[in-house]
């Protein structure tokens, strides 16, 4: 079937890997933009200047091209989860390592994110089933089970581990919200750090207290 | 107008304020579930109990039941802040407590925070505009005022006073996602002044460092 099609759509199908991103990328601007019901398979291929074919062949119809950009993301956070996992050192630097890398990928993929979030978050829009909630729970997981380290070995002091999770994860999470609804104030990669250090402060096991860059 | 209709719906206008607050409720509950774009006139009527003509009087189409009810909302928040603005004594316990007042009315008005967040950041759903960015504006201006307060009193460091908004504003806010999308690992108000204590504890001028309670 791939062989009539490439006779059918020659041109377009010389180069597959550059058909297939531009119907991804398209379809990404249009979800994010219009909301995932209200974009037609029709204004994909013509954001992609591809053929509907072409979205058929790569993706059979919009449910497959948005379930693709789902996994794709979704395997992009797998990556720095299992190299986060993998780490070793000192507690508070791979959280802070991490935390800039999880806020990284979320700004090269901001509008996957905002369609991520409108279609698990907004009103039923008809999308299929993906399982955002993996993605939380995998995130949660990994902060306690650093934090949980650090208590163990004396960088955090004695405390409730869920409270410390949830104080580092409402920084990222501010940190991601801002650059999302308010970019104008964004809070970027550097001040995610200096507040999270903040919070480091608070849940340390040292009583040093340093004041953070102004 | 009224007394016609009064004459014409009898029984469900003997007690206004009820037949209100049904159109409300009911339409509350179905914008949140449905999204603002599914929901109809019909839906909302029947799930008030109430024919048509009283959502007309009361509030002339959908449009206007919805702006009522991001009104009250808002006016209820505004109360909150102002007499927060008027308290005085230690900051951090002025933040705690406007920190659980504002939870508390989220918590009272799930449904209504939940249609405002999709109709603000999900796909264009076609309701009419309404200013949510000022309420992120004002909270978060009150927080800076009392942080900026707070280090000129002495009860904090000195320190970049936005990031120590922030580190606040993380806590409230994941407080509240975490309410409205996984209620099942409330943090509640009591978590939510443990967190905020934590961040307070970063962000203190003194040293001292207790553990916060398992």
């Amino acid at each position: 079937m791939a062989l009539v099609f490439k006779k059918e759509n020659g041109v377009e199908f010389l180069n597959d890997h550059t058909v297939r991103q531009r119907l991804l990328a398209g379809a990404a601007e249009l979800f994010a933009r219009k909301g995932y019901a209200s974009t037609t398979v029709r204004e994909i291929v013509e954001a992609a200047k591809v053929t509907k074919p072409a979205l058929y062949y790569y993706f059979r119809n919009k449910e497959g091209i948005y379930l693709e950009l789902m996994r794709e993301a979704q395997s992009r956070f797998e990556i720095l989860l299992d190299s986060a996992r993998k780490e070793i050192g000192a507690v508070k630097k791979r959280i802070l390592s991490f935390s800039e890398q999880v806020f990284q990928l979320f700004l090269d993929q901001i509008e996957i994110a905002r369609l991520g979030i409108s279609v698990h978050y907004g009103p039923a829009q008809g999308a299929p089933f993906f399982d955002f909630d993996s993605f939380h729970l995998k995130f949660q997981d990994l902060i306690k089970q650093l934090i949980r380290e650090g208590i163990r070995k004396g960088e955090f002091r004695n405390g409730n581990i869920m409270d410390m999770t949830w104080a580092v994860l409402g920084v990222i999470n501010v940190a991601i919200e801002v650059q999302l609804w308010h970019p104008e104030k964004s809070i970027g990669r550097k001040g995610l750090v200096r507040i999270l250090n903040l919070v480091f402060e608070g849940i340390s096991s040292s009583t040093r207290h340093t004041p953070s860059g102004v």
